[in-house]
């Protein structure tokens, strides 16, 4: 049984890798960039580069499947490389390449706006998959780049799935149903998504919780079971978006970037600009056992429960992570 | 009176800037960038900067209208920077300053496709202004740097000529009225343009022509007089797209910039994929009294023939290129 999260931007230190050793993290897709350009992008993997170096003893740089069981063998941790927006590959279609070189392994085709692929869920109008964007899916089909469209808006994440020759997934949200927040995504999308053999990570984030901070452990994982009935739970796994000592002033680039001289609240407020508080049961890579024991209670089985901790991301990474067959 | 050309990309050379010299041309404003990043685009005034240091007989960096009159006077031609996307600012909105300081002064918001600002005229569905379009805007009108939506889809122009606080330029293009071309305006968008107070550049690139190659003289000169006559003399001027001397790749490039691994023939086809034959009466800057004898023979007056040569893109550029004044 995997322990998996698809999705964590800490202010990474020595002390998180280890609560991810200590929480028998198996492995993590961490968000490298949210803005940056090709170049910054690479000085990102850089600083990772000098953490594994650093820190061998606790994490490895993931590229496959195997390198997640490389890991656990171990008792480390393997991090995997994505993007929560295409501005790494520029203009550039030749950089998915490059990039997926380097270890990249998730990227999404927008980020809350609009972007050279696809349309982001805080705009107004979306009219879908762009004539770049459905260059950049065929390219990231076939190096095994994989689509992820958790902040994209609806009309284009249908078409992305559509579109898309292997599975795409959204890696950090919850159904639109249990929590009607702007990211989370509605019964259309997500089974679209799932049609397509994709995958979506359940989100830890306070603002796509029932009751956000006060989200009780049962709400969450009774809206996961809800989630494995309606769509199969070979579909599920975790993508948790936590964002452990992060400063605000993170959340203000994450939503701001350099797209505006203003400011833009996204899901927060100007009352509440910051990161929300966690739930108290849910604030660490120590509190995976939580989840897992809250599954196993309001009914998954055991294959059930092992599916959503990681079985799913693990499969869903050995099969998409490679070279697509034809090219 | 002034002859100036609000567009043209040429394969630069010396004897160029000496056929601007002979015909009388003060200003021209030049693509200096279809598809680069900030640093290509910093490199290609770089180059600039070499042919005004090696060439100050013949060009120099046009900034402001006195540049114009600088240049008139001493008999040489004032060059000003334009952009036909807005990659060189990347997702920064910051750039759009820096760029200005460095002498840019038409930026497109997109060109054909979806860009971070706005939709291209090839893409099958234009939501309008983005969130990042509408800031870009502001910058642009609190700068000085001139919209152009040459290459823009018609609700993104339609939007952008409202939301801007300055008028805004379709620098080359002509009515599809006369020639049905996907990149000629269709009336509503020379009418929301000229209302805004803007200028539009009568095209000579032979795609945009009825009869392409084949157009006569007379024929663009009475397009360009029902013009003046629907939307007001005050509001048009030349942008003839010349790009001479360029080799058949060059076209591709633009075409096919670094945004699919294919090919795209634009206003092209695979029969004739390269640059279209120049009409025989307007083929380099040697040619623009043939303009200005024809737009006299089919009813221009003096000063309508003076306002469409240059005088109408003299008083825009004086009063577009400087600082708004609240900013």
């Amino acid at each position: 049984m995997y322990r998996i999260d698809c999705l964590q931007f800490a202010n990474w230190s020595e002390s998180i890798f280890r609560e991810m050793n200590d929480g028998g993290v198996h492995a993590v897709h961490v968000t490298i960039v949210y803005h940056e350009t090709f170049r910054e992008t690479v000085a990102e993997m850089s600083k990772w580069n000098r953490w594994f170096q650093a820190h061998g003893d606790l994490i490895i740089h993931g590229k496959t499947a195997a390198d997640v069981d490389r890991a656990k063998e171990s008792g480390r941790t393997a991090i995997f490389f994505g993007f929560q927006n295409p501005s790494p590959i520029e203009a550039d279609i030749d950089l998915v390449e490059i990039l997926h070189a380097l270890g990249a392994r998730f990227m999404q085709l927008s980020y809350n706006n609009q972007s050279l692929l696809a349309t982001g869920c805080y705009e107004d109008d979306d009219p879908g998959i762009t004539r770049m964007g459905k260059e950049v899916i065929k390219e990231m089909n076939r190096v095994g780049l994989v689509i992820d469209m958790s902040h994209s808006a609806d009309r284009s994440t249908i078409e992305a799935a559509e579109l898309s020759e292997r599975p795409i997934t959204i890696t950090h949200a919850n159904p639109h149903a249990w929590h009607p927040a702007l990211r989370n995504k509605r019964h259309e999308v997500i089974k679209a998504v799932t049609d397509n053999g994709g995958m979506m990570g359940f989100s830890l984030y306070p603002h796509h919780l029932a009751d956000k901070t006060d989200c009780t452990l049962e709400s969450f994982c009774h809206m996961a079971f809800d989630a494995a009935e309606t769509y199969g739970v070979e579909h599920f796994g975790i993508g948790s978006d936590l964002c452990q000592d992060q400063p605000d002033s993170i959340v203000e680039y994450m939503r701001v970037g350099r797209w505006t001289k203003g400011i833009d609240y996204g899901e927060g407020s100007a009352a509440a600009p910051g990161f929300p508080p966690q739930p108290d049961w849910f604030g660490s890579n120590l509190d995976f056992g939580n989840i897992e024991a809250g599954l196993k209670a309001v009914g998954f089985d055991d294959a059930g429960v092992a599916a959503v901790m990681g079985d799913n991301w693990y499969r869903f990474f050995a099969e998409n992570f490679g070279r697509q067959e034809s090219a």
